[in-house]
């Protein structure tokens, strides 16, 4: 099951951390974009040329030292149908790497077309008598506002492809109290979904104790964070909001269960774009962003008695 | 302003009807399909040519019949980068028609994010000095979960490339209760995102009367629509559900106004794939079924005394 291997992933490299690919070309060093501007001209191609080539810089730093890797796929939609094929090869790059994959393309729907999205980022596509592969990730995450109905469609590519999805619980971002912390009979709404989450949880669960159907809960939030793991106690969480969006090390230590797993924290910006401002390399920078975040993670667990490993 | 645009057109073409263009592989005319496997094999370039013809083919069909289609992007996406191609020719050949066009992507993140979907399905992308297009519509969907943040990051494209929104409030699935319904001090949750459109209908509005900022808001519940037509009187109601889905003409009188305006009601399989267990052709009888929703829709209308024409 995808979250036993996920588990077993974070253990032996030590590292409950996922980096986010969110590429801005504008972040991108230079010479990389010039060298493409070149080739292709001021082109979508150059660009996805460009992010390609940034990316598997990246993963090359980046892949013995991290479990997870996870590209926005809005990042790559701004750039077109080639920024798709980045998309695509990006993903193919990370899992050929050994990296387990989490497409991050907030994606919900309702049934039929929920269906077609998960056939999309997860799973195969009947063409004809063949069955192709469109985008393929291990998990994706997926937008709760439409309900099961559209969780339900993906059960399919989870249990039969060993797949795994994030449901967006509690996110990271300012204004996500708007809807998410509404009060339903004393429970927020983000507790309601949470519940729904700990179902499924019981419907399908790993050898680990931890199911591959997790949670999405922001760094930006650690009160939330700490009563949200005991809600949903197998749910691995995915913690967005680390570094650039102002989550510390010992913000996330809610996140995780107290046998120091359940949890994988995320940045983007933080490590990818390291470099800037700096003088090194931006696969080095981003390298020694890793290794300093994944330590900062580990001391905060330690010294709150999470010790995993 | 295209609030302003969409509601001429309604009028113009007597016809408060968007066809939704969601195409399954599995009902697109097998001599379409076998065209294409023929040239290309049983690949992703095979399903995007198919799935290309057959909408230029509806497009066509109905261009004249009525003012907006809606391509709902998962039916693509599950095509990989090719269907993302037949997604963005899709557009293209929709508006070089003057058909509006209403993307229906249903996306919604953390504000950085979203402005990256914004540029994708909205915008322009800058490339080096270059302002590029990458999936071009006029419309697009989004889901509120995240609050408006997410919103916010749109209103460039809105205002400055005349461009609109509709917002998930209440979806046509069977489970969209599980968190649109629950109840926040005697009011429910999809009446608050109803309030958060209304107050962005306050900020920016048409010559019309109506602004485009929108609401998707289902034709399977019908007391829902009208309690949420007096929330919003300003808004554009997207209503899906219609046909395949069960909603009826006589549940969407709800959605109009007084007026006689404010709502364009989409069907996609009821129309697109009318021609499946008859002898028509497929423009043929997604024309005949358009006409039919049309009159049923401009007959209710009529009956209840909300008149536009």
């Amino acid at each position: 099951m995808l979250s036993d291997r996920l588990i077993k992933a974070i253990k032996e490299k030590k590292s409950p951390i996922v980096v986010g690919l969110d590429p801005r070309l504008e972040s991108i060093p230079k010479e990389i974009l010039e060298r493409h501007f070149e080739l292709y001209g001021e082109t979508f191609e150059a660009a996805a040329e460009s992010i390609l080539a940034f990316n598997m810089g990246i993963i090359d730093a980046i892949s013995d030292l991290v479990p997870a890797v996870k590209p926005q796929i809005a990042f790559y939609e701004q750039y077109g149908v080639e920024g798709m094929m980045a998309y695509k090869k990006t993903c193919e790059y990370a899992k050929s790497k050994g990296l387990v994959v989490v497409a991050d393309v907030k994606r919900g729907d309702i049934g039929s077309t929920s269906k077609a999205y998960a056939i999309a980022h997860l799973g195969r596509t009947k063409v004809g008598s063949q069955y192709l592969t469109a985008f393929e990730a291990d998990f994706a995450t997926v937008n709760p506002y439409l309900g099961d109905d559209c969780m339900k469609e993906f059960m399919d590519e989870v249990r039969e492809l060993e797949k795994g999805l994030f449901i967006l619980v509690k996110t990271s971002n300012k204004t996500s109290g708007q809807i998410q912390d509404l009060e339903v009979e004393g429970e927020k709404v983000y507790s309601k979904v949470a519940k729904i989450v700990s179902t499924w949880n019981d419907q399908i669960c790993g050898e680990s104790g931890y199911s591959p159907i997790g949670a999405v809960v922001g760094a930006t939030y650690p009160s939330e964070l700490e009563a949200l793991r005991k809600l949903m106690p197998k749910a691995i969480f995915l913690v967005p909001g680390y570094g650039a969006q102002g989550g510390t090390a010992s913000d996330v230590v809610g996140a995780f269960n107290e046998d120091g797993l359940g949890a994988i924290v995320n940045s983007s910006r933080g490590i990818i774009f390291a470099y800037e401002g700096t003088e090194a390399h931006f696969a080095e920078a981003a390298r020694a962003a890793t290794i300093q975040m994944r330590d900062e993670i580990n001391n905060a667990l330690e010294k709150s008695g999470k010790i995993y490993w």
